[in-house]
């Protein structure tokens, strides 16, 4: 809250650099190709009765009097001794009727709506990290003014379209109210949508009150118009926590996006088999979405997918590997298969902006586009497996989502794409340069990068050598100095900020 | 000819590491799933026509009387002033009966048979660089050393199928002779394939003979069973030169292969848009396939691409950009449109072995994958464009190429990989660690890379805290000390010196 004020929209032009950054206009990224099919129709059925199995049979622990009252009602056999629910597949087909197979998520911003569903892609800042790194100042715990940096650059950068939930924790503030900070600061240094901590009830609350007075709609008017997601994390395998639980009720209750998504790590919290963890992390994200559905019918509810594997030596989690890779393929036919916006992930394990962290982080980005991902969580500045947010990797990230958000684009084959007539005027070992179909196309024909060097070695050399890591540290902090914050109307900032101080006297050393 | 002998097979165990680099077996890697369709049927008919007006009316300027004649004999129209041969679709599909659509390279191990067409995919060694780079030594001109080191590594690591052609130039070598020392570095120091240079007739010939030689054939027996390939580049726009055409057709008569791969940078020698340059690619891809068949029905040739953008702010060459990905895929259909077998490229105009060398690189191997290429040339050691031989960069470019290896590993479900008893005996928040499911498989559940390290942060930084480019200085020293040479009787070694020696004194300061 007391972060300085940077530049709002009235002081637009004052100290930016003398050329603003490259980057691609605010778009609504589709994929026009069709989404690969890595497993058979026989395969999703193979799965699909698997997990049927595991939920018929096995059940999903539940820590929630209120969500087992919800299931026992619907006619799950529930073990109260146990918290154990086992639900047949009626009921996951009924839940099914309901569910919406795309919807919106309407920030105050209406430009930067989120469409989840059909082939739209959105790509979201990373979340969670309790940590921070950048080349200059090295690595730290969390902290709000981080926070805000990274925050800023999430608006910045038009591929960003949506916040995840708290780029990093800021661990100096108090545990039971930070939530309130972090939503301010995503409110006002930002008008895109944001996901909300659904760790209790009380979180997922302020997240939608919040959400709401800064569109200026009631609760009952942002049910049917939501504005926020969350992601519901399973403690994999097979148990929804009390706070989980009362979360995701919570979201569904005010009509607000969800996403179930099992963290199905192979070889730990799952089987060491893909076919396994695809089964498991099937049933506990029908399972989630179950709930969603006895909660509130046709509530928005995504299904979410985050099976990776482990290093079998070490135990440690790893991520944009092939198994990763090919996990975001098929969980992508799995969620279509009920036919539900799909939340997908790339990631990587390297502790450094390198090249590793490139090519683990493409490799899973390639899997989430081909397995037409529609959110794509974690997409910017994951580190060292999610424990922190990197400012460098952040850049190097947003080129990588620019790199496919133009490959996206389909080849247009026409007269005029055909140059035919150029191509006959061209000289037999001629150039295309001062070419009239080249001229009136060179400004804008090509994808223009930010990060890219394309200078020759002997030039790159005078310029300082800098290799992508150093050239993404100058790049963060240009992005910083040419951050506009939107404007908000003052009435709403007022009472964003009173709202945030009479719930922190509410809550007081208690939990929120 | 007097690089220090490595380690022979006899001498196998000494001097190695502790142990050795994990790397992928030796396997043939096939795609199991469909080429991706990024252009429709109607597009691929479009650019089809569009080349074939090209070819019917604009025509290829051939600078070589024995192409001429070749052409003029089989009904092209031949204007001698201008050495332009325009030619007809009816010749076009006349030379496509006679094409195979897959054949195979034998060296001199069968174990390391290139099957080139159909799903199969083949990974080679970067050619061509005038220089070299290695984080330790700095950048410094091609020569035979780090040639011998560079062909040494393309040995040892199994997923590198063949050699380009050089791997980097030895500028300290007579350039008229320095050929048949690389073939003989090839040949000596790997029983891997290789791409000869076709620089004219000689240089081309004597790739031929000396692999005869090596694999103790005929040239009459080679005729029918290649051993060895080339890249005929074309001066693109619609030029061959010479060299090229006489390189082309010494190999179609001696029935070794051909990639004839026009380099169609956009912008720079086509025109700006994708759909004229692959217009432009594909009639001139296709005028140097009839070449082949008008030399020798039936002679081996790929339809080779190299289609991607220049920087329009300096005309510098660009790679791994967007527009470069769709090519590679979008020309894997127009070579499948023809039953050719399909040459492709990866590639970075990065200066360093850095997070632009790794994603630009990915980038570009997703297009040759999803675009079915079968032979990735260029694919391990590419930098600053191709200008350069990087040491740390050809590791990196492993691990990625191991990485699709194992991304096209399908998916497997069945009764087992689904583990359904497992899932049923993990209490809910259990683990997997210790259950027979996964003991029974975890030392071969996942894919296990060589440069990715997955260590948390603390332990990483204890350990010296090394980025992913100076772990691949390890690596690449590491490799060198584990390479073994492969045996070679001895008359084959000294019937190569043999054949060198003869033709260096035969050549004198001529040309090959």
């Amino acid at each position: 809250m007391n972060e300085p004020r940077r530049k709002r929209g009235a002081e637009r032009t004052s100290n930016r650099g003398p050329a603003a950054i490259p980057q691609l206009p605010l778009r609504r990224v589709t994929n026009p190709y069709p989404p690969m099919a890595m497993l058979s129709v026989d395969q999703v059925e193979t799965i699909h009765q698997a997990s049927m199995h595991i939920l018929e049979n096995f059940g999903i622990e539940v820590m929630s009097q209120r969500a087992l009252a919800l299931f026992e009602k619907a006619g799950a056999k529930v073990d109260h001794a146990t918290a154990n629910v086992r639900i047949d597949r009626g009921l996951v087909a009924e839940a099914l009727k309901t569910t919406q197979s795309s919807y919106r998520l309407t920030p105050r911003n209406p430009a930067n709506t989120i469409h989840l569903g059909g082939n739209t892609i959105n790509f979201t800042l990373v979340a969670g990290p309790p940590n921070v790194h950048d080349m200059e100042r090295g690595r730290r715990a969390g902290n709000l003014h981080d926070y805000a940096d990274l925050t800023r650059l999430a608006q910045h950068f038009n591929c960003i379209h949506m916040l995840g939930n708290q780029v990093c924790a800021p661990v100096e503030l108090p545990a039971n109210t930070r939530h309130m900070d972090t939503y301010f600061t995503n409110l006002t240094l930002t008008d895109k949508s944001f996901h909300v901590s659904a760790i209790g009830r009380g979180r997922a609350l302020d997240g939608i009150e919040m959400m709401a007075i800064a569109r200026g709609l009631t609760l009952d008017e942002m049910r049917d118009d939501p504005g926020i997601a969350t992601i519901i994390s399973v403690n994999s395998p097979r148990r929804f926590d009390e706070m989980m639980a009362e979360g995701l009720m919570t979201m569904a209750e005010f009509g607000q996006s969800v996403a179930v998504t099992p963290f199905t790590l192979m070889g730990a919290m799952s089987p060491v088999t893909l076919a396994g963890a695809l089964a498991q992390q099937n049933a506990e994200a029908l399972f989630g979405v179950v709930l969603t559905q006895l909660v509130r019918p046709g509530a928005p509810v995504m299904y979410g997918a985050f099976t990776s594997n482990v290093d079998m030596k070490s135990g440690a989690p790893a991520f944009g590997t092939p198994e990763n890779t090919k996990a975001n393929i098929a969980s992508g036919q799995l969620a279509r298969r009920y036919n539900l916006p799909y939340r997908t992930t790339p990631g990587s394990a390297s502790n450094a902006a390198d090249a590793q962290g490139a090519y683990e982080t493409l490799m899973a980005l390639w899997g989430a586009v081909l397995g037409h991902g529609n959110l794509v969580y974690h997409a910017a500045g994951w580190q060292e497996g999610g424990l922190t947010a990197s400012f460098e990797k952040l850049i190097i990230d947003v080129e990588m989502i620019q790199h496919m958000m133009e490959f996206l684009r389909p080849i247009v084959v026409d007269e005029a794409e055909l140059a035919v007539e150029a191509l006959g005027a061209v000289p037999t070992g001629g150039h295309f340069f001062g070419e009239p179909h080249t001229l009136e196309r060179y400004a804008t024909a090509f994808y223009q990068p930010m990060l890219s060097n394309w200078q020759n070695y002997e030039a790159w050399q005078e310029a300082g050598g800098l290799d992508t890591t150093a050239r993404a540290t100058r790049l963060w902090k240009k992005a910083l100095e040419d951050y506009v914050e939107p404007v908000m109307d003052i009435a709403v900032r007022e009472a964003l900020e009173a709202y945030v101080a009479r719930r922190k006297e509410a809550i007081g050393q208690g939990e929120p």
